[in-house]
């Protein structure tokens, strides 16, 4: 199951790049080289990469492949078209393209195929530079709850927000794996997470860790709060508007009532590249609807020890299939970022320059 | 698929019973004949036959099956203990098998096996009865939310509370195909339920009664309501205590959780069988723990078209598995049983002889 060299989500190669494919985590750990503007656009639609900000990186990556030969503003736009097209809901994405765009056109053609790597790099690194400061603002809020340090902190989180979501740590998880370097014990619930099971990437994430970890059905969310065997929910985002609403995936929003319900802290973690601060409020973020076979079928490791699917429900069967829900800033205790841990209505208070 | 003689959950068989085996359907079609006390045990343990009220029956039936040789009153607690030790929520399993016990004790040990047959055949016929009534009840319910006959309602429904989780028509769905039957339009939206998919089984009744319906995955039930797009949830219960509270398969406090934030009646269709006078709130209501298997695994129709099931998470993943949770009776907009439909607070006032 281990890789030679130290696993990780994305990495250069020879003027391409490397990925790790998720869609077959976590019975197989290969990886796929991405060399052109269509593989990159392919491994974000098809979920070979996933999570806000990994999506972000490799759309980064992705124009500076499509530079490699050409560099013109039509290449430029048409990569940042091709990429912008894939998936809706995270806000990262665009914010990359934005990003390269920015650093890009006031350059002379013949400069901006090695910016464009220089600035996917950077935008790489600075992922993985929040990603450590939210790991240590969200470390500071576990420190607070009741019986931390006398006993294993129950923790719950949805999806995967690991460092498989981003460049490195992750987002929600950073603070796990911040509470387990400090010492501090932590026991997390992972909820499955249908119809896609990233909540199995993030059981073989803190498998490989050594976090104490349970799976759960996406349905026991709320019978474990209201029988108070969870003291915090943490989760990430893939869009979070000025007011707070956010965006997360598909469930998000029934684990944040229940713990609204129960008296559980929830705590939305992602870096700044994340706030949406052009869309007022969650209602304005488009929901991406994923295909119906995702519904319909399973994918799992087969008899034979292969990657195998299985057919649910029968190929007919009718289907409504929203990727991401929406949270609102109402039901959210913390948002914790690379600057600070805030409520929701003074997240622009960590943002003077937003002002 | 289609059986040649009308399907139905459980029918007498020369002395014996014949049972709908659920845990292959919707892929397979197929009925298991059940002659003993264990192989009855075994049938409702196994989930091949489930749903509150039809887990009754059966317990009913499996006395009928333990008395046939001998009679006395040895044999009559070793069945009804050995039947109640199958699963612990439902409470019409308890009340099925007191029920049993005040009619067989009384009679001379001679008389006991017919007139426990003759009992289990009464049991299951006031099912169907309560159920018709329920289907009544409910109907009257919908026609009251805004739409009704205007455009088709859009209805939502968890876990499956059809015909087969009964002796005929089902609890949650039984106003649905009343609806049907008056030409009230509705459209069901149905979730997945994991950890037991037990939503294909409702895609597969309302396919085959031709009532239009969407498969959704668990998690997509608040964000359907966020948006407006669902104008009642209706599930039935494995144990209502006399405050109201429900207790039903886990993942229906999220739903009623998400009715409530945004406004969406939320209705609780159930017989008095299920009605567990005795248990003051949700609370004291056991609650089973299920296999981990049931999470790590999931059964489907493989490539050959045969059922098969993938592992999903590796075999020493640590699992919590809880099948239900509580709903409390101020999430619940109506009880609806074969005496009418109130508020939870109300439900008393339904069965004066209870006062």
């Amino acid at each position: 199951m281990m890789a030679k060299e130290p696993l990780c989500t994305l990495r250069e190669d020879d003027g391409a790049i490397v990925i790790l494919d998720q869609t077959l985590l976590p019975h197989r750990c290969e990886t796929r080289r991405v060399a052109t503007l269509e593989q990159a656009a392919h491994a974000i639609r098809s979920m070979q990469v996933r999570g806000a900000p990994l999506i972000g990186v490799t759309a980064a990556y992705g124009v500076a492949l499509a530079l490699r030969g050409a560099a013109g503003d039509a290449d430029l736009d048409r990569a940042c078209a091709t990429l912008a097209a894939t998936r809706p809901t995270a806000v990262n994405l665009r914010w990359a393209l934005e990003r390269m765009r920015r650093r890009l056109v006031p350059l002379p053609q013949g400069a901006r195929a090695a910016a464009a790597w220089a600035e996917a790099r950077t935008i790489a690194a600075g992922d993985v530079a929040a990603n450590r400061a939210i790991g240590e603002n969200g470390l500071a809020l576990l420190r607070e709850l009741p019986g931390a340090g006398r006993r294993p902190l129950r923790l719950m989180t949805h999806c995967n927000a690991g460092w498989l979501a981003t460049a490195g740590w992750g987002t929600a998880l950073a603070p796990v794996y911040a509470a387990q370097r400090s010492g501090l014990a932590v026991h997390v619930f992972v909820s499955e997470t249908r119809p896609r099971n990233q909540g199995l990437l993030t059981v073989w994430e803190l498998a490989q860790a050594g976090v104490p970890h349970a799976l759960i059905a996406d349905n026991a969310a709320g019978h474990l709060m209201s029988r108070g065997e969870i003291d915090a929910v943490i989760v990430g985002a893939d869009r979070i508007a000025a007011n707070g609403d956010a965006a997360n995936k598909i469930g998000t929003y029934l684990k944040a009532l229940a713990a609204h319900d129960n008296g559980v802290p929830f705590f939305v973690a992602a870096p700044a590249s994340t706030i949406d601060w052009d869309c007022p409020d969650g209602e304005r973020i488009p929901i991406e609807e994923r295909p119906a076979e995702e519904l319909r079928c399973v994918a799992g490791l087969g008899a034979d020890g292969a990657p195998a699917s299985v057919r649910l429900a029968a190929a007919a069967t009718p289907v409504a299939n929203p990727a991401f829900d929406v949270t609102p800033a109402r039901l959210i205790t913390r948002i914790v970022c690379e600057r600070g841990a805030v409520e929701p209505a003074r997240l622009r208070a960590l943002f003077p320059e937003r002002s």
